[in-house]
């Protein structure tokens, strides 16, 4: 599958067949993940992963109750990857106070969307979440304060993998020659 | 090529053969940025490419002079692209506020990680900068004050394409069962 194509295909997939993911290929998407570049090489992530019984139970309870259900179809999710940042780098102080961006956060975008285009090469779904009881979660998991959650991931065979169309901005809108 | 081997084969490539890239090369590694997904479809991004002549020049001058000479080799690119973020995007607003997380930060890293991944299977070398003068670049580009550019990326193709082994944290160390 060309990259365009893979790019083509992946989608927000909210509905999941109730079939569990093999570690294996949990593994894989990690470790797409894991060849992620990062500014100054920081690998400021790590992963947790729940995958079966209470533990998953417990951490979607934790994460998508109350003001933050409109994420509840994550709780069928066969697979919830939660997403940590190490704020405490030292380029993420630099570029935050040198250059106004928090390049770590850049680096868990491009990590994450490793994780889910390999999922994706793998004929697995995935969604991203940002809205979630961030402090619940880490509670839950037993992580510092200092720990960031910025995203969660939902992973699983897609109980309806047809393409839809996306909307996007043009070519001609995104992008100009100087 | 699989998936894991493209994020595998890329790497950061500051050397560049006099070898000017077609745009329409560009245009499809822009093609792969612009499929990106995004916090609420909110497509933070636009890219200003810089490709030939005195424009070129004149960007890498006020992009790399001075205290920014360390990324100097990037004057010798083919190709520059300038990623620029719109700030004032409601997402952005909502997620820095309630989750104490920007977003569209995370938006521009799977963007301009589709374009990097999008140039290594065409062929291209490309390098991620996060060390420039942003507001000398916004001034020569007459873009306005509001436009934030965290990175640019240098394209061309890469004057030694063998790979260099990568220093990576384990899998072990980023990846854990709950």
């Amino acid at each position: 599958m060309s990259f365009l194509e893979l790019a083509t295909r992946r989608q927000s997939t909210r509905a999941y067949l109730d079939k569990p993911v093999p570690r294996d290929v949990i593994d894989r998407c990690i470790e797409a993940a894991r060849l992620a570049p990062s500014a100054c090489n920081s690998q400021p992530w790590s992963f947790v992963v729940a995958d079966s019984g209470p533990v998953r139970t417990q951490l979607v309870d934790a994460a998508f109750s109350g003001v933050y259900s409109m994420c509840a179809f994550a709780k069928a999710a066969p697979v919830i990857i939660v997403a940590t940042r190490d704020r405490s780098t030292y380029t993420a102080k630099l570029g935050a106070f040198f250059r106004g961006s928090e390049f770590n956060l850049i680096d868990i975008g491009i990590a994450c969307e490793h994780l889910v285009l390999q999922a994706e090469e793998e004929g697995l779904g995935t969604c991203w979440l940002g809205w979630f009881n961030e402090a619940g979660v880490r509670r839950m998991l037993g992580l510092p304060r200092r720990t960031k959650i910025d995203v969660m991931i939902t992973m699983g065979y897609p109980a309806d993998p047809a393409l839809r169309p996306k909307t996007r901005r043009s070519l001609d809108e995104v992008r100009k020659y100087a």
